[in-house]
């Protein structure tokens, strides 16, 4: 399918200040007629869903990523929900973050204004979607979302849905669109559309975030991967460990703050590690481990390499490494962590501040689960990703996240 | 010159967690003992500039040029007391910005951290060698700067004489570095320098923003181009738009937040236009006019071209355009500005009101200078440059901005 990105940008360009200038009062109708008109209109999403269905099955797409893609009329009512929760949620434009008034007069404020346009690029999941494109709306722009291409008729019938819902309310529909060409020609042209998109946010594997950061030349925030570590410092409650080890792995592992690597401190291997694969077993967790891992477990452990520490499993796999200290286990994140959440099990102060203070991850947690991370686990509200980066937003990216500020200026004549 | 970039990134990331756990109190005292070694070297780095000044005016460097390389004693002592101003700003890192708790009990505290290692590609003004080094120790990051190749010898010197000050507090002197090679290649390198460079701030002309956002793949702040507008609105004080026309464009015409270009309403163009000529005249700016402005002010204005418009002169030069209305204005800076500074100068509450709103720039004025678009003059501090990207920051880069935060979650056994 041929499909013009750049044309794309130009429509989302031209509406994008009616959205700017709409009141939260009409955002929320938008959002309302589309939660609306995905019950409505679920029979035909659910039809183009079963096409994706049965071309991925067709096309060998793994158990877990058809579950992903699966859509069910609970899932679209699930779907709608959220986006009604999304229209509770305080809009965050028109805040003025500061305000003061210099000596000479001048009224200054710090407001905070719509991004513009928001570029979306992520993988095979209809609900993201939906998900991505009522937070944008909300947070007063417009999007340009492409989605993975097992899940193109899903998120088509999603978009259109949307669309309608939109122009129902005499808004105009091309604030959401959808890249109707999945190639990655046309991920790389949405990452060089200078000028028409204001914020890329990839969502997806390590593969999609190298791409971006080799070509972006847009601004972008990087969101996901997360090789997330466990901790369990000399004086951790050592069942507490277990618990949140265990937590951290298999609640669920496909997600970015499950766990990946544990490391232990080598003066309760002994005791901790036994007790840490009794719990993991259960979920069939295969193990990783260092040489000293396979001496206290045995045989079933996997001699772990590298590439294992280096590794998000996003599975039930886990590497293990036991460390002589504190120092080894901070170094041992520094050199392996994508920077997202890590977590230290202990009873000891000092412990605790100087894992907080020195690594350097969007969140890091005492005596918690990694699982936490997340919009709405932080009473920040639905999220559209969680970044990884430094600039702009680190960790969960709420609609605040998807504003911008400028500075507003009073003055009576004032000059320098 | 051979210079390994990538070795400088290396011990820039080695010394970074140093500083990113050194206290206010120490990083003060690297701060002062650079502001004295800076007047003590008064000799050495007068004649390292001396050196710059005599091959500049060799190579046939502008005056205007010469003039910002040029160092004197008291220019010195200005830049030593702008390091010990910088010394008694805030600092900004370990400030909790938000905390809460959440009611599964977990603690939750967002909280300013270093960046890590900022990366400078600057023009050829030494006075930044020690600004951009000292504001980015104050935020908690190591540096790495390139300036440009004119003022070599001079941040030889400069930077020299910073290592020297910071060794001899018994901190690692790899916490200020200067790229000894001023290629082109020395700066892309720099662009490309991810996992040693957290951050690059760019400052400089559009050439070197352009060639920023095509090749950096490492997170970019950009900077600096400003092509300002005033805007002459029907209501306005015909005084006071000459006033502040005059001063935005002629009280220094080479910095970003200089205004480059007038619109006028048409019903106010016949009044006003010869009243701010005559302003502009005693400062000898040329004037590139619409076809109407050529119309009233006559053959002295050059008629001027698209290009004019798209321009930042940073010159005694400026485009005029009369425009029908206020939607004519807003349009016309939406299709030109580079997002910088705009004003309005209005009596009317409208007309105010829709300019802030829909004009999309970092700062936007209501009767005032756009020279006020500055760290200091905003009460925020010295500043590394002002940001014209959406992302993170936009406006002033203070010491604020040159940091992240991160999330510090605190349980006692929560999991999920």
């Amino acid at each position: 399918m041929q499909c013009d990105i750049l044309e794309m940008g130009r429509r989302a360009k031209a509406v994008k200040a009616e959205l700017a200038r709409m009141g939260v009062q009409k955002k929320n109708e938008l959002l309302t007629s589309i939660a609306d008109a995905l019950t409505v209109n679920e029979d035909k999403i659910l039809a183009a869903n079963q096409t994706d269905l049965e071309n991925a099955e067709h096309n060998g797409v793994p158990k877990p990523m058809l579950d992903r893609l699966k859509l069910t009329p609970q899932r679209i009512r699930g779907i709608a929900d959220s986006v009604r929760e999304v229209a509770r949620l305080e809009d965050p434009v028109g805040r003025v973050e500061e305000g003061f008034i210099r000596p000479n007069g001048l009224r200054i404020e710090k407001v905070r204004v719509p991004m513009g346009v928001i570029g979306m690029i992520y993988e095979a999941r209809p609900n993201v979607t939906v998900d991505a494109a009522v937070l944008c709306l909300k947070a007063g722009s417009a999007v340009i979302l492409r989605g993975g291409k097992e899940a193109f008729h899903s998120s088509s019938a999603l978009v259109q849905v949307m669309r309608k819902a939109i122009a129902a309310c005499g808004a105009p529909e091309d604030l959401v669109q959808l890249v109707g060409d999945t190639s990655r020609e046309s991920a790389t042209q949405m990452m060089r559309l200078n000028g028409y998109i204001d914020v890329l946010i990839p969502r997806g594997g390590a593969g999609l975030i190298r791409s971006v950061v080799e070509n972006a030349t847009v601004p972008v925030i990087e969101t996901g991967t997360g090789n997330c570590h466990i901790y369990v410092d000399a004086s951790a409650d050592l069942e507490m460990a277990a618990a949140i080890t265990d937590n951290a792995k298999t609640s669920r592992p496909s997600v970015c703050n499950a766990a990946e690597s544990l490391l232990v401190h080598k003066d309760v291997a002994e005791a901790f590690l036994p007790m840490v694969k009794e719990r993991l077993d259960q979920s069939h967790v295969t193990l990783h481990g260092c040489p000293e891992t396979v001496r206290i477990l045995g045989a079933e452990v996997v001699p772990a390499t590298q590439e294992d520490y280096a590794k998000e499993y996003l599975d039930y796999q886990m590497s293990i490494k036991v460390v002589s200290d504190l120092d080894e286990a901070i170094a041992h994140i520094a050199r392996y962590s994508t920077g997202h959440s890590e977590c230290i099990v202990t009873r000891n102060l000092e412990s605790a501040q100087r894992f907080t203070d020195e690594v350097d991850s969007a969140a890091v947690y005492v005596n918690a689960s990694t699982r936490f991370t997340d919009g709405g686990e932080f009473g920040l509200g639905a999220e559209i990703g969680i970044s990884t980066q430094k600039l702009h937003a680190r960790g969960p990216l709420g609609l605040r996240e998807l504003t911008a500020t400028k500075f507003r200026v009073y003055g009576n004549g004032q000059i320098r």
